[in-house]
């Protein structure tokens, strides 16, 4: 079975390049045979997003609500169908795909509420003053959607940061149109998710273009999307060197346009001695299930743990070792993952890390977790220490005290997370490393793991570089849709032609800044 | 008399290579000797901010506020002292310099106020909920300030948009250090306000580092500073080609950083013909005015007219013409500007502009007005059309109709502004037009000029490119302080360990979104 590109709402292969994706467990190539899509074909997309794009901005509030409702719905009623292309593909497990999916739901019913409610808008308004010197004008400022959207899918989140996920959503939530590029390890699961997508587009009267969906193994059309001028914004998950170039694929346009690449991150765990002798016990399960979960395959999983160096360390080393490498390892989501990973390891003791790996199962997808060990003066040296290593290894780094323990601070790479360990008193005697780190990241975590990422409006997922590209803005959570749009102002508009957000009456009872004061009142002269 | 930099709250002279600037009317060097910052003071500049940075960004909310205001205070003091430097070297009048100064004092205090106010943290609160599936955490975030930023002086606004100018000013007030790369053509202003704000510094108590000061003729210093790790931002107001250059060393960096410049844009103005018909006399006056304004050296000078043919036009242009070309000229900011707006009004007639010029004043300095006439046509075969002539230049574009017109918009340049004369059914009926302009620009003005560029919190002053790098964000009002800082999340934090804006009681009572809800309440349990 051929499957072709989705060009807006039609089905295209009209390319000779075929791929097709493997099942992960036992790297079997699937039946699905997808048609790269050709420049023609990239060029095609970004004219119909291009063109659908003022209709699609201009649309009543409810009407984008309702189509990433009818996606969920969808979604919902074809799980069945979805869910082994799915595991098959990723190697995930069918309770994976069941949390991941009730997150892409989540994820879309969150955005359908913003986009219903107008709040993404920041709207404000300053009344005029004709007596003032100069005159005030009266100003009038809301956000707009920047225009098309380019969206990588992810290889660790097939559904929630993938083909419908957080960015395609949070863009389609404020009127800017999506074109996909399929993550070639999941294609079949990306394809069965876009035809969804469209017949959903199709049915809730959406202007042909506002989706497209494009197939491609190697770097070419990921390339000419980037490049091409109609895009305006290109939202990505995935290693450091495929979001770096990119960016500089971005930025190297003639009209530079931001990447918001969310790349590596290796989420230190600081222990704190006191914290350490009263809860050892407690927290070797904690740290060995972040460490275990997704097979390491996230985004925030605990890469990094320092440690202070007494008896109580070696003792609790040693019971999260022997927990963490006797747990059953599965196959990771891709066989050139898996490689990556056995590299990865390889490197970190070649660099001088001593290295305690799990002796589980040997067949051939599935990765032998991993401990490594080294000393503050080691991870301050060589940057190599920093790098991430994608999978089931966290490399413990053994400081003799407090001060080595911030030396390291002061050497740390931006992260998404910092994770603090520790009693009160200590962490409270300890203030100045949390003023530290909290200019090294984007989220902290007090005395829990950085594995579980909230979709609540106050997460921020992104962090300084390399974590992320651009750190203002966060790739999970409503606030996220900030990324995909600009402020304008509206200078002594006549009432009637302003955009409804703006209006005195304040018709959907939005927030507005009024004169200075937050408030949802219409504003009566 | 020899100027040295400031390095901190230190005068430093280190450098072997000096310069003058001159005075804009005659040419004739200034007394003043100002000595080029070297690499190594460049370096220690970038280090003292650093070091300068955690302490700053940790000060009472009212600290940052104290000294922005005594900053204003000196300013006020020492306004005598000052002008004859800034009317010398710029050649603007003293009463220019009456309302640029006023400019200045009123941003201080408004992002003195904000600073206090805590609004740019952006406090969004969900509280945990540990009966959800799985358990919601205690989510917090707020905005902190990501490091210091490196701020180039603009020729065109000595005070307002330069050595303690808007950009200055919002990363101050956010608790960024500042690093100034002054102005080559207006030293003599730059270095006189550098001394009243470091004085301001040392008397409010601000740690030494939080405002450093550097003088060069050419590129060198402005390079290192954008290259050098501790700077984490650049705010720069200029021409194309020197934000773009900055731009791009900024994203070829290890760990690129944003660049907000605000460049080039020529504020295209639609006159309707019913309006035309209606209005013609009292527009002359008012459009004639805000090209002369500034001497055009203003980056909303109306530097495009569309106009659709007919006789009302021909008479009105005719009116305009004799208008504008018979006012008064005076000297530009600087002879080597003068040149450059020789140069580019030349390029206009070789692309085959139907130029007028005035006759006045031949004398050395001063600029002589022009006006230039092309058809749609031209505009839009020719994207010569759409560069900036820096100066009293206006290009009228003369289209036959309507769809004339509305073609020349879709191949239009980003730009700050666009401003519609018309009658309220015109613009009615136009509405497509605007939807269409609001795509291009920042801002839209509705039977108004675009000079005058209100501070007012609901300005958007930047636009897509080129008029701006990063149009998410505006280089004026406070909302400019939301360029300088990046959200920040604590997750399970113990409430006496939170940062204030995010603590239950909310002692400064800022408006947090609690749970989704925008309240200025604390959060009782």
């Amino acid at each position: 079975m051929i499957l072709g590109n989705f060009i807006g709402f039609a089905r295209s292969a009209r390319g000779t390049v075929t791929f097709s994706s493997s099942n992960s467990m036992d790297g079997i190539a699937r039946s699905e045979i997808f048609c790269e899509a050709t420049s023609e074909e990239v060029i095609e997309a970004c004219e119909r997003a291009n063109q659908a794009f003022i209709e699609f901005s201009q649309l009543p509030n409810t009407s984008r609500g309702q189509f990433l409702r009818r996606i969920a719905d969808l979604l919902q009623q074809q799980k069945e169908n979805l869910e082994p292309i799915y595991c098959a593909e990723s190697g995930l497990s069918p309770e994976r795909f069941e949390s991941e999916l009730l997150r892409t739901l989540r994820q879309l019913y969150n955005f359908a509420e913003l986009s219903e409610s107008g709040a993404w808008r920041n709207a404000s308004i300053d009344t005029s003053n004709p007596n003032q010197d100069p005159p005030k004008p009266d100003l009038r400022k809301m956000c707009i959607p920047i225009g098309p959207v380019v969206v990588f899918g992810a290889s660790n989140f097939p559904l929630a940061y993938s083909t419908i996920g957080g960015d395609a959503a949070a863009a389609l939530a404020v009127g800017c149109p999506v074109i996909i590029k399929a993550h070639p390890l999941h294609a079949a699961t990306s394809d069965f998710v876009a035809a969804l997508v469209v017949q959903a587009a199709e049915e809730t009267g959406m202007p042909d273009g506002v989706f497209s969906h494009v197939h491609a193994k190697g770097f070419r059309v990921g390339t000419e999307l980037v490049q091409h001028p109609f895009v305006k914004a290109v939202g990505f998950t995935g290693s450091l060197a495929g979001g770096r170039a990119l960016f500089d694929l971005a930025n190297n346009r003639t009209e530079p346009i931001p990447v918001f690449a969310e790349m590596g991150s290796v989420n230190p765990v600081f222990i704190l001695p006191e914290f350490l002798q009263k809860e050892k016990e407690n927290w070797v399960e904690m740290l060995a299930n972040s460490m275990i979960s997704g097979l390491g395959q996230f985004c925030t999983n605990p890469g990094l743990i320092f440690v202070i160096d007494n008896e109580v360390t070696d003792e609790f080393l040693q019971m999260l070792s022997s927990d963490f490498l006797s747990k059953v390892s599965t196959a990771m989501l891709h066989s050139s993952i898996k490689d990556r990973f056995d590299q990865g390891k390889l490197q970190m003791e070649i660099h001088g890390a001593e290295m305690h790996q799990s002796l589980g199962d040997m067949s051939d997808n599935v990765a032998r977790q991993a401990l490594g060990a080294i000393r503050a003066k080691q991870f301050i040296q060589n940057p190599k220490f920093q790098e991430e290593v994608f999978g089931p290894f966290t490399l413990i780094v053994r400081c003799s005290d407090m001060y080595d323990l911030a030396s390291c601070v002061d050497v740390l790479n931006g992260q998404l997370t910092a994770s603090i360990l520790g009693s009160r008193d200590e962490i409270r005697f300890q203030n100045q490393l949390v003023i530290k780190l909290q200019n090294k990241v984007g989220r902290i975590i007090f005395n829990g793991v950085p594995t579980g990422v909230d979709i609540a409006p106050s997460m921020q997922h992104g962090g300084p570089y390399p974590a992320s590209t651009d750190n203002r803005f966060g790739a999970v959570g409503i606030d996220s849709a900030q990324r995909f749009v600009r402020p304008v102002a509206y200078q002594n508009c006549p009432e009637d032609l302003l955009p409804e957000p703006l209006k005195n009456k304040n018709l959907f009872n939005i927030v507005r800044r009024v004169n200075g004061v937050f408030t949802a009142d219409a504003i009566n002269f």
